[in-house]
C-alpha cells in the first residue's frame, strides 16, 4: 500500500472548549470557535503493510513511548475499520514546533495523521468525516482539519456525527495575528482530560458553564463576520477567563497558570488600556497568546520581550486546511 | 463628652464573603467563617465634642483624604443617631500593620471605630449590635467584634438585623497560625465593593457561588470542632480559589493575584504534597496567606522566605475580641 504524508496545523480556541458529554465517543460537553495557527504545524507520514502485525510510531525522528503509540493505534483502528484492512502501520510524525515548548501537538498531530492515514487506506473521505474522525483522537484535532476561523459544533446526536468541525472564514476573510509567549518548558500538572473530568464533576459552576457557551460562539460569529478585533479579543479574553475560573472552581483547584503567565496577562491589559489591540488566551497550560492585528506584532513582540524569563516568542497568522503533501 | 479608645484586630475569611444582597444595608448574599488575626490590629480614639460640626479623622498621624473621612462619617451619623447626639468627633486611628502594606484596614478599623464610637457616644451595646453596626461600616468588619474563630451569618430579614457575625470558639480551642506574605504594596486595581458589583451583574457563575456557600460553611464549623487541619485547610482553599475564579469569570475579568501570587500558591501546594499542613487563601488582592499549625510556623518561613520578591512575612496566631482599652 502507498505511504501518504500531509500536513496539519495548530489551532486555538477563542470560545474555548472544556467538559465531555461522552468520553468514549470523545463528544464536547459545548462547542468551540478557534483560528488555525500557521507557524506550527505537524507532519506525519502514514504507510499500512501487509503482514505488519503492531504500529510503530516515531515523534521528531525517536520512537514514541508505549502510551503515545497505544493511543495512536487505536486511533488506527477507527481508520481500519472504515478501509476494512488489518495491516499495522508505520507513522512518522514531526512537529514543526520545538518539542518541549509546552505547546500541545495533539490538534495538528490527530488531525495530521487522520489526514494521512484515511488516504494511506484507500479511503476518500470528505472533510467533514475526516473532522468526526479526528475528534476521536483528539478533540481539538477536529477543528485543525480545517484554517481559518472554524467552528466546532456541540452537536446532538449520540453516535456523534454532528459533533464536527465546519469552516467559518478562510484565513484570507481577516487576517489576524496571534504571538504565542512560551513561559515555561514544564509539563502540566493535570491534562485536559483529567481536567475536564475533575471539574464536571466537583466544580458548581461546571452547568452554568455548559449553558452560557452557545453565547459566546454566537458573538465571536458576528464579530469575525465584522472584523471586530475589539469584540473578538473581548469575548475570547471572557471565555478564556471563565473557562479558567472553572478549573480554578474544582476540588481541588485547578491551576494551568504560573508567576509569569500572570505578569503576562496583566501587561498585555496594561498595554491594551494604552491602546494597543492586544487579547490575551490561554489553553490548559502557562503559555500565553495574544490575539492583535498584524501591524501591532513587531510593536507587541518588543514590548513583550522586555518582561523577564520569557524563553521564546512565536508569531503567527492564520494557517490553511489539513492536506496531502505531494511526495 | 469622653474620650474612648478600642482595639480591633483584622481577621480573615476562610469561608469567602463575595457579593451583596443590599447595598445600602451592606447585607452579605453568603455567610462567611474567619478567624480573627492576633498580629494585625487597629486601635482607634473617638471624641464627640460638643459645638464641633463636621468630624475628623486621622489616620496612623496624619489627615485622612476626603473620601474616607465620609465614609467615617456617615458610619458615625448612624451611631449619633442611636446616641441622640449631633456632635462632630475628633477620630483618631492607628494600624499597627505597616500602612502600604497592602493589607486591608477596614475590618480592624470600622471594628475599633465602632466600639470606641458606641461607648464614646454613651451607649451600651451589646457585642452583636456592635457587629451589626460595623457591618454598616464594612462587611468583614462585623466579624472583627469577636476573637477566635467566626461566623458571620447571612441572616434573612430585610433590615439586616440578623446579618451579624456570632463568635464560634475562641482562639484558645485551636491555636492555629497563618502566615501572611507580602508581594506587593500597589493599590488593587478594583476595590471589593466594586468586584462584588461587578461579579453579581456579569459572571454566569454567580447563582452557583451563593447557592454553594452554606455547604462550605457547615464544613468549616464541622473541621474546627473537629480540630482537624486537613479538613478546613481543604475547604479553604475550595472557598478562596471558587471565589478568585468567579471574579475572574466577570466580564472584563477581575485578577486580583500577582506573578508572585502564583508562584507562592504553586509553591505552598508543592509543600503540602511534601507533608507540611500548608494552606493558601487570599482576598481581594495579591497577598497570600498560609494557614497552618503553630509547630510549621518556623519551618515554612524558613522555605518560603527563599522565594524572590516577597516584600515581607507577618506571623500571626489567633487574636481576641474587639475592646475598650483602659485610658
Amino acid at each position: 500500500m502507498k505511504k501518504t504524508t500531509a500536513l496539519a496545523h495548530a489551532n486555538i480556541a477563542l470560545v474555548k472548549y472544556w467538559g465531555k458529554r461522552d468520553s468514549r465517543l470523545n463528544l464536547p460537553a459545548v462547542g468551540s470557535l478557534s483560528m488555525t495557527l500557521k507557524a506550527l504545524s505537524t507532519t506525519t507520514s502514514v504507510e499500512f503493510q501487509e503482514g505488519l502485525s503492531i504500529d510503530t510510531l516515531s515523534i521528531n525522528g525517536s520512537d514514541a513511548g508505549e502510551k503515545q503509540t497505544r493511543r495512536a493505534s487505536a486511533f488506527l483502528d477507527l481508520i481500519r475499520k472504515d478501509a476494512g484492512i488489518q495491516h499495522g502501520a508505520i507513522i512518522e510524525s514531526v512537529n514543526n514546533f520545538p518539542t518541549g515548548a509546552g505547546l500541545a501537538s495533539s490538534a495538528s498531530g490527530f488531525a495530521a495523521l487522520t489526514v494521512a492515514a484515511a488516504n494511506a487506506a484507500g479511503l476518500d473521505l470528505s472533510p467533514t468525516r475526516l473532522s468526526e474522525l479526528s475528534r476521536q483522537g483528539s478533540g481539538s484535532a477536529a477543528r485543525s482539519i480545517f484554517g481559518g476561523f472554524v467552528e466546532m459544533k456541540l452537536g446532538e446526536k449520540a453516535d456523534g456525527s454532528d459533533s464536527i468541525a465546519v469552516p467559518l472564514h478562510p484565513a484570507e476573510h481577516w487576517p489576524l495575528a496571534m504571538l504565542i509567549l512560551i513561559t515555561s518548558e514544564a509539563e502540566k500538572p493535570i491534562g485536559s482530560t483529567e481536567g475536564m473530568n475533575l471539574t464536571a464533576e466537583t466544580s458548581p459552576y461546571y452547568p452554568a458553564w455548559v449553558d452560557t457557551s452557545p453565547d459566546d460562539i454566537a458573538i465571536a460569529r458576528e464579530a469575525i463576520v465584522a472584523r471586530d478585533i475589539e469584540k473578538l479579543g473581548e469575548i475570547s479574553e471572557f471565555s478564556c477567563f471563565k473557562m479558567h475560573g472553572l478549573a480554578m472552581s474544582a476540588n481541588p483547584a485547578i491551576i494551568y497558570w504560573n508567576g509569569l503567565s500572570v505578569t503576562l496577562i496583566h501587561e498585555v491589559r496594561r498595554l491594551r488600556a494604552q491602546g494597543i489591540p492586544a487579547y490575551v488566551t490561554m489553553d490548559a497550560g502557562p503559555q500565553v497568546k495574544v490575539l492583535t492585528l498584524p501591524e501591532y506584532v513587531e510593536k507587541l513582540t518588543g514590548l513583550l520581550s522586555e518582561i523577564k524569563g520569557i524563553r521564546q516568542i512565536i508569531s503567527t497568522e492564520l494557517g490553511g486546511d489539513a492536506r496531502i503533501l505531494p511526495e
